[in-house]
């Protein structure tokens, strides 16, 4: 299970009601956060989320719209008296700018923090525990740009109810079976896992692609994710802007979305040109039936 | 007439409906900028305020509830198409933050950026045009700090228009009468301009004064101003946490305005720890009368 709140979800400057980009993502006992533009902590605070619990933030690029909240989480995180290390991920010169701000204001955190700076243009594995891994998707952005592949983990086989009734199994039985191991009852009996059990539930995987252009080359790093996250900042009507800037259209989107055969897309980062977000909807579903739009504080679950 | 409209003025963390510390002062046809944290251009366009018109911006220290909110309105300026000059004051270190920022996102401004570095410990002007002067005055705090204080200049006389009554007036004998110059009729015949015109208003004076301890050195600078914002962090009842770290309580802000005999007192940048301000009032008002308390996106005028 993947629960993901959007935080902010549009493009270049936050205005009342219109939050830059930030997203909360519940996985596998983590918090983590994709992107902090300016005010994501005030964000935070309305999602209701014990954001003290994020130890793990991914920053795609260093764009103000996806960036500039970062230093304000993180003076934030000290003078609520954090103890817990926080770990950073993001492009080269992240570290420089964080610690030349602290630096500036005196203001050490009082908590360890971890900076890995990206720069591999190949997809890399970031970050593994138990139930997810973490890794890039290289984007074609005007700046060094990685979206982030989360993929749950399935450990665990399903114990077949019908399959043990009548066995007298004890609380290690389970844990051998959920295990993958097959099992010797009391009297010396040995029963194969697959009698059992059931295949686990197959991962599930989240993609979160923003900024970027039309790039055919995410597509077999995407194959068949359940959520795409995929930047629309323009319609068709703006494709040449779309271009000139380095970023998408909904229905170049939509495009990415069926050639990779993903189970639901959400569209985000609006330019502030457009008031009615329905023609996103619109030039999306063209091509690709199931098309969302991300609002500020929205939540999907994988 | 100085118009002071307060954005922010809580400490340390922002919060909805909690912004931290930034203000606009409409003075003499300038609109200025002090201090710029977290969210202020939220804030600048929640207020109405025709932000373009801002030339020149004051920083009085790097905390980042002074200075976190900066690189994202410079970041707008450029969004917005700014092509006008901006001027930005500040301590030492404030140029090379912010150009790395700047760096970073590969996004130079397409307007020009000057930046003031401030390092004197002794007041300095540092702005003047010919209806007013910004100069600082140095504050006690953790880390180098300053306040500002506007004051108008007071050029032009006023008609007497009793005195003038009967007489044939051309529109350039308005402009000497102004100006202080003696005028001479059509007729040949000269009138002193003291009898046809009174003395300008007084110049009027607005002091900035957050953060800071306790300081009685600023006394002499903001001696009588019309106003006087000083920070109240805290209440007598931790005036152990305002001495250790560097800031105020209420009391202290009123005595003060008291010595300094400003005409007015404005309190602001609150601990978050109080929700209810009223104990602000209470404590300054037991030395000082003419108190006020600032409150996100109030005005002023002097």
């Amino acid at each position: 299970m993947i629960e993901l709140t959007i935080l902010g979800c549009h493009s270049a400057t936050p205005r009342e009601n219109k939050h830059t980009s930030s997203q909360l993502i519940e996985v596998a006992g983590n918090l983590f956060l994709i992107d902090c533009g300016e005010g994501t902590q005030m964000q935070l605070r309305k999602s209701k989320a014990k954001f003290s619990r994020i130890k793990h933030i991914f920053i795609s690029h260093l764009h103000g719209d996806h960036f500039y909240g970062l230093i304000g989480l993180i003076s934030t995180f000290r003078l609520l008296g954090r103890t817990t290390d926080l770990h950073i991920y993001g492009p080269v010169g992240i570290k420089e700018s964080i610690t030349l701000q602290l630096k500036l204001a005196n203001s050490w955190t009082n908590y360890s923090l971890y900076f890995h700076e990206l720069s591999s243009t190949e997809s890399e594995l970031i970050y593994e525990d138990e139930g997810v891994t973490v890794s890039t998707i290289p984007l074609d952005h005007r700046v060094y740009t990685n979206g982030f592949l989360f993929t749950t983990k399935s450990k665990m086989r399903k114990i077949n109810t019908q399959a043990i009734e009548g066995l007298e199994l004890e609380h290690f039985h389970f844990k051998q079976l959920q295990q993958g191991q097959s099992i010797e009852l009391s009297k010396g009996e040995l029963i194969e896992n697959e009698k059992l059990t059931f295949s686990p539930d197959p991962p599930k995987q989240y993609a979160y692609c923003s900024d970027t252009a039309y790039n055919e080359k995410i597509i077999p790093l995407i194959k068949g994710v359940d959520l795409l996250y995929h930047e629309a900042t323009f319609l068709e009507s703006h494709s040449d802007l779309a271009a000139k800037t380095k970023h998408s259209t909904a229905l170049q989107a939509a495009k990415i979305a069926q050639a990779a055969q993903v189970k639901k897309l959400v569209l985000g980062h609006y330019s502030n040109r457009y008031d009615d977000k329905a023609a996103f909807i619109d030039e999306a579903s063209r091509i690709f039936e199931m098309v969302f739009l991300a609002e500020d504080l929205k939540t999907f679950s994988i």
